[in-house]
């Protein structure tokens, strides 16, 4: 399948030619956002690459399905490109990979085409990247049960650490859309509502002050953006879910945790988590994942029959997940490795579950997947889980560069990276599918 | 106050010259969107009012402010409208107050200019009402504290009934804001996860099942929509929220409390309230209500810095509310006569708190207050307390016609109503700001 391209690829980006993830830039030469793909360390914008060379259609001359359709990649967003369906995104995509393939059949496109590279493809670091849709409603699932499990038992015991719903259906909350924001994005420390002392485990009055978080977490997540509507009233069938999802990103659900404790019973999380989400740029369709589909957690219950899934061997994704933070001083640290099969729940039974009141999904709607963490050490995706609750700190480095952590610092930068299709260090050139980086920079709170 | 009209207008109208709430329309003459004001039994449709009349500016010749934004007029939606902010909201609307006015300054506007009364007035009964914003974010917050009061006596004890934060925050979900429709639009009953005998208290292991609703409920609220955007991390201090208050609207959270009851713990109500959730079509400019500013309920604790209001005695607004059931029969009842004063927090409090964060707010968002319960019987805005969360049938009509009714049943019609300025019977014209109806029908389940 590792196909090789006339465009040199490095053997460890995550942009191979068996990726193609789309999102939406602006160039040296327009600052006017449109579509594009990544391919290794390259963006083809895909506006200037379908309205110019000459051809009627551009460089999707020799894709007569996309034809009608070629303003989609002048938009702003990917909405419209996705409203498409997928079967058209698979086709693009095809097409693309013809187009980069060494051996492609159209040579006249693009790979001899000098003035057409020169117009459309510019270097990563020459572009910048823009929110990737315009996010209708944004829905947060818990589906990671070693998260929810780890998280329960830090407030319960063991054997009531889960709730007696949660192997029943797809906990979730809607989330506020108008706090997501693209991969680079700093996200400044949130003022909050918390108990004052809140480690204290006394019974006495809670007493909440007003102040900046101390409590600030990550949160290791996948996001699936919806591209297609249903009518209001008509559930989605779980078996027909996945014709629904465009593609992936990364998702880092930034939480305050202190915030958290004191506002969220009965109705939920709210102003801990409204502050800032942060999503990676790119993203990858469906399509470009469907052969790393595996099987995700064991559920001991028979699901219901509107969550029973086609085929439960690929309800989840093989994807290697890793999270970098990087200190004020500047030093780098891996502090949890994790992997996309790590949830009870598949997309399409999110979906299903969703809308099995007839909720209506739109076009660019994001799902949260829930903290994607494993059950050892180093698995963990948040410093909730990592330090036991926020009472045993992790070790950063060795001794004059050592750091402590808690909980996220002033300065401290969190990249959530993903991948599939091979090992860190052992990649062939084409065989990466990965999302680059979801990276934020924590910003001091306001002074008041 | 009450200033009378040229136009004939009914003494018992929601729509007097003291109201001229906003709302979009499609009339006999045009299927395209546009925006409206009400009056009397009356809409003036503003993009025929302001595109026509032989002025540049149309019916607007003479307020030099609005000129330059007429567009705003001929827009699917109020957002445009709504984000020029609420001096100009002020000037328009006392502008078509003098227009209206039996003593107009403006006679030749509209008054005595048949060929634009033809073109722009048409009969409520002749249009069509639609979504009036392009909603970004709704958000539903639980500030009617003897709702929060009565539910949680239902399941805890009266000296738990309410959560030990309640008191000092804003309690609030993220809601769905892809399932709000207007007035008139038809409720399907959910299909949703349900525990088998949830009447039961039996700790046994619960055993859910899939199966349409059977405790579906409605919830009288208001809702507010804002007007004026925040940049990411800069919260609106409680002092400024009023300043991004558009208006107010009538707001039916319609529930589905068995899919709620077990779905809810730890993240919230998610599908037990996103197949839908009833608007009033139009929105009552915050300055209209103005005059009826009242003391909401009395917080026994002191709120902190950031939720201390100006004027604690104009937190709430005098608004009388009832809720009407219509029974497949076609009789009617009023169930429910509330009032708007039965609110813990204020809607400038709601804001702050919302935003604390850093959290953006976009016009277009909407905010709900959470059902306005009293605490008498017949005064409560929701059928779980009314019969004591399903335990006591409430009894409706007499004799052959007598009901009762647990929760709804298809073929109800809930239709919540609101107004200030006058008590039911003794109105005087130019009186009444109201809201007309917020309505819809329970339809059946879908079969499967």
């Amino acid at each position: 399948m590792a196909r090789k391209s006339w465009l040199p690829i490095p053997h460890n980006s995550h942009f191979s030619l068996s990726n193609l993830p789309f999102g939406i830039i602006t160039t040296p030469t327009s600052r006017i956002p449109h579509v594009a793909v990544a391919i290794g360390n390259y963006a083809l914008d895909l506006h200037m690459f379908s309205s110019s060379n000459g051809h009627a259609a551009g460089g999707f001359n020799d894709l007569a399905a996309i034809k009608p359709y070629l303003s989609v990649f002048s938009q702003p967003t990917l909405n419209a490109f996705a409203a498409l369906g997928r079967p058209l995104h698979r086709q693009v995509r095809e097409y693309l990979q013809d187009v980069f393939s060494e051996d492609t059949p159209y040579p006249d496109i693009l790979k001899l085409n000098k003035g057409l590279q020169a117009q459309s493809l510019y270097p990563l670091d020459s572009i910048e990247t823009h929110m990737p849709f315009h996010i209708g409603d944004y829905t947060d699932f818990y589906a990671g049960k070693n998260h929810a499990y780890t998280v329960g038992v830090l407030f319960r015991e063991p054997n009531t650490a889960l709730q007696p719903n949660y192997t029943h259906l797809p906990v979730a909350y809607h989330g506020r859309a108008s706090s997501v924001v693209v991969s680079g994005t700093p996200i400044r420390r949130p003022w909050g509502q918390i108990i004052k002392d809140s480690g204290s485990d006394s019974d006495s009055t809670p007493v909440p002050v007003h102040q900046p978080c101390k409590r600030l977490d990550f949160e290791l997540e996948l996001g699936a953006f919806i591209c297609r509507a249903n009518d209001m009233g008509e559930p989605i069938p779980v078996v027909q879910a996945h014709d629904y999802i465009f593609g992936y990103v990364l998702l880092n659900d930034w939480s305050a945790r202190d915030v958290q404790t004191w506002e969220y019973v009965p109705l939920g999380p709210f102003t801990a988590k409204n502050f800032g989400t942060s999503i990676s740029a790119w993203v990858i369709l469906a399509d470009a994942l469907e052969p790393f589909k595996a099987k995700g957690l064991e559920n001991e219950h028979q699901v219901l029959d509107y969550l029973r899934e086609a085929d439960p061997e690929k309800s989840a994704l093989d994807l290697n997940l890793e999270v970098d933070l990087t200190t004020k001083k500047g030093n780098t640290y891996t502090i949890c490795r994790s992997n996309g099969r790590n949830l009870l729940w598949s997309y399409p039974q999110m979906i299903a579950h969703h809308t099995v009141t007839g909720c209506p999904m739109a076009v660019g709607d994001l799902l949260g997947s829930g903290t994607i963490s494993g059950t050892r050490e180093g698995t963990q995706g948040c410093l909730l889980e990592q330090t036991q609750g926020g009472r045993v700190p992790i070790t950063l480095g060795h001794g004059s560069e050592k750091e402590e952590r808690m909980y996220l610092q002033d300065g401290d930068t969190v990249r959530l990276r993903a991948w599939a299709g091979g090992r860190s260090g052992v990649e062939k050139e084409g065989e990466l599918v990965g999302f680059g980086d979801c990276v934020g920079t924590v910003m001091p709170a306001l002074q008041r």
